[in-house]
């Protein structure tokens, strides 16, 4: 175990209709005046947003509202916004969506407090040294950002999508209410379960020691969700199942599952490359590709934890060890797979010409390795995996 | 998965030396006069306390000194310090040491602003309002308090131990350092390691719906204790599993091993019995003693998650399915007994002829049920229960 500081600040409000306590908890708290974000108009067709609206009038509280945020965030959102949000003056910054809603209102949250480029913090030119609070009412189970310190956007001109973490953005709450997401298609409830997946699985195949806690969270966490998946693609509104992918969303992403444990992505960074360059990949259907490419590469290098993970998630015991340890990764594609998830770059229309310009982004023209445990992700490796899943 | 809400807010400051930030940590959280409380002198003679006390003169923050809590903490003590205590205005509680060290600042928290009879949160006769805020540099890895919500005091004159739960006491940092348990013996760092286990195994056995996530962190929890309970008890100095213990004594009982089920304690109420009307039972080896007697009496009532407890943390998968739950049991047994747990309430001294005066503490004279779930706890149950480990 590494040594580590770790606060969860984040208080959890769960349970069906727990989006009515919403005036009271801001009450509470002494906010008065809420900024509003939303995406692209769902949660005015399900009434959540009239709802929401009805309770901070109740409780007296202002709101500004701002709309129109698309998965893959931009910045060019929160650049367009960020004058009239100053002149509103927010006390609290409430996004009510998914993981895109969730990453541009913490942008906001700490561009409010600098004037120099917005996409700064995500370019690592700069450390935020101030934000506003951030709270969540959460629609989507998936990118975990309710519980995070990680804001990932995209920059159009650049073409890339570049995350930054503080702990001045992880949300202060975050309303989790299940039936909110029985209206989530399977596709996208599809790709939700890759991400908390992902969410995990990068963290588990970190360097471990020999008796890891954090691993066996990952373990539970990896369990659940296969359990909830399988029953919820079947049953969209099973409230169980429901329930478990919401809360897993969140507990994925917060720290617990590398609590004392090395931290890496080298998964979401190679996807970060595909939907930088192609927004209209959905980040959890590139995983869902992606991930089987880089495990059957890697395999050779950490068997011994591939076979671990296929005996403690998928209870898989094949007496040859390396035979284990790639059934573990055939079982998590065939699962993908069941949900719905594609298997090829073809799918999404990328194809082998494409693959140059991918990694130049990816290791900045060559310069930068992606990740450097076991086996460095370099631009070679790089170009294996992505040609690999062609 | 049942309705809550739930915020940790305990900052974690883990590994090696960590004690060395108490200042840095106090001065960042602008703190200027800490009211430091420690147990039987053991920090001093480990050069701990001198430490902490050089720190704070480096950032300037004044402190008090009170110190003598005893194993089974008592609210005398909590008593006796009062009035000096509101004279010296802390503005926070440093408690240096274990369970019970802890238990009495957080008592000291909301005895501070409360006029009344300092036990009456005990005795569920009051609910603080308002508290001074606790922080902890952790020597012993048990109790969990450093996390947690809860707070168990003695009453000599009453003859009794009563806990409360209030998120006001929850400890707003706790700093770590697994070294700072090497000196812990063996027969209380077993105390330890039973304690941690029973904080997640009483939760475990709480009803659980199909796929329940605390129970699978359950699992992880129980899988980690043992492993590393059984490397410290030859090895007191392997820093790999003193740290898992560490962790693992403030992950067991914060919340997470029950999010989103019921929360319930019967063996631990059952224990409280046992040490209110002896002090001198160190509370882990009354907890060993008492578990294996409830199991062996509950499990004809639960022989599913019996069975699930036998199969997913000890790995035991015997055909028939109540032989398959009874293992599981026996291998905690045999598990106590290895880290030298006593077995028998013999073993502390007491016998048959106690049993009537344990019950009527228990039961508020035979008119409180102790716990509903399955088959309640009432006087019948627990004098069985009593009974069969004499």
């Amino acid at each position: 175990m590494i040594d580590f500081d770790l606060g969860i600040k984040t208080k959890i409000y769960f349970g069906a209709d727990k989006e009515n306590e919403i005036g009271n908890i801001l009450s509470e708290l002494k906010f008065k005046r809420a900024l509003i974000v939303i995406g692209q108009g769902s949660v005015k067709k399900t009434k959540l947003l009239p709802l929401v609206m009805e309770k901070l009038d109740e409780h007296k509280i202002v709101y500004k509202l701002i709309e129109g945020v698309r998965p893959n965030p931009t910045v060019d959102f929160v650049i367009e916004h960020l004058d009239s949000i100053k002149e509103f003056k927010p006390d609290i910054i409430l996004a009510i969506g998914g993981g895109s809603v969730i990453d541009t209102a913490k942008l906001i949250a700490v561009d409010y407090y600098y004037d120099g480029d917005p996409f700064d913090f995500n370019n690592h030119k700069a450390k935020p040294k101030k934000a506003l609070p951030v709270g969540v009412i959460l629609t989507i189970s998936a990118a975990g950002s309710e519980m995070s310190t990680s804001c990932v956007i995209q920059n159009d001109a650049q073409k890339t999508k570049k995350g930054f973490n503080s702990e001045l953005i992880r949300p202060i709450f975050a309303i989790e209410n299940p039936k909110l997401t029985y209206s989530v298609n399977q596709y996208q409830t599809a790709c939700g379960i890759v991400d908390i997946m992902m969410h995990t699985l990068e963290r588990y195949f970190q360097p471990s020691s020999e008796n890891e806690p954090a691993d066996r969270f990952a373990e539970g966490v990896l369990k659940s969700v296969i359990k909830a998946g399988q029953k919820v693609i079947r049953n969209p509104e099973d409230y169980e199942s429901r329930a478990v992918l919401m809360l897993m969303s969140s507990w994925s992403h917060n720290g617990l599952t590398n609590i004392g444990k090395p931290f890496g992505m080298p998964v979401h960074q190679l996807e970060h490359g595909l939907s930088g360059m192609y927004p209209s990949i959905a980040h959890g259907a590139g995983l869902a590709v992606l991930w089987p490419a880089w495990a059957k590469y890697y395999v050779q290098y950490d068997e011994d934890k591939f076979n671990l993970y296929a005996k403690n998630v998928w209870g898989s015991i094949l007496p040859n060890k390396r035979d284990n340890a790639l059934q573990g990764i055939k079982l998590t594609e065939e699962f993908f797979r069941y949900i719905g998830m594609p298997q090829r770059l073809m799918e999404f229309k990328v194809g082998a010409i494409d693959i140059d310009g991918l990694i130049n982004l990816l290791t900045d023209n060559g310069t930068r390795v992606v990740a450097h445990h076991v086996k460095p992700l370099d631009e070679e490796v790089a170009r294996i995996i992505y040609n690999s899943c062609l």
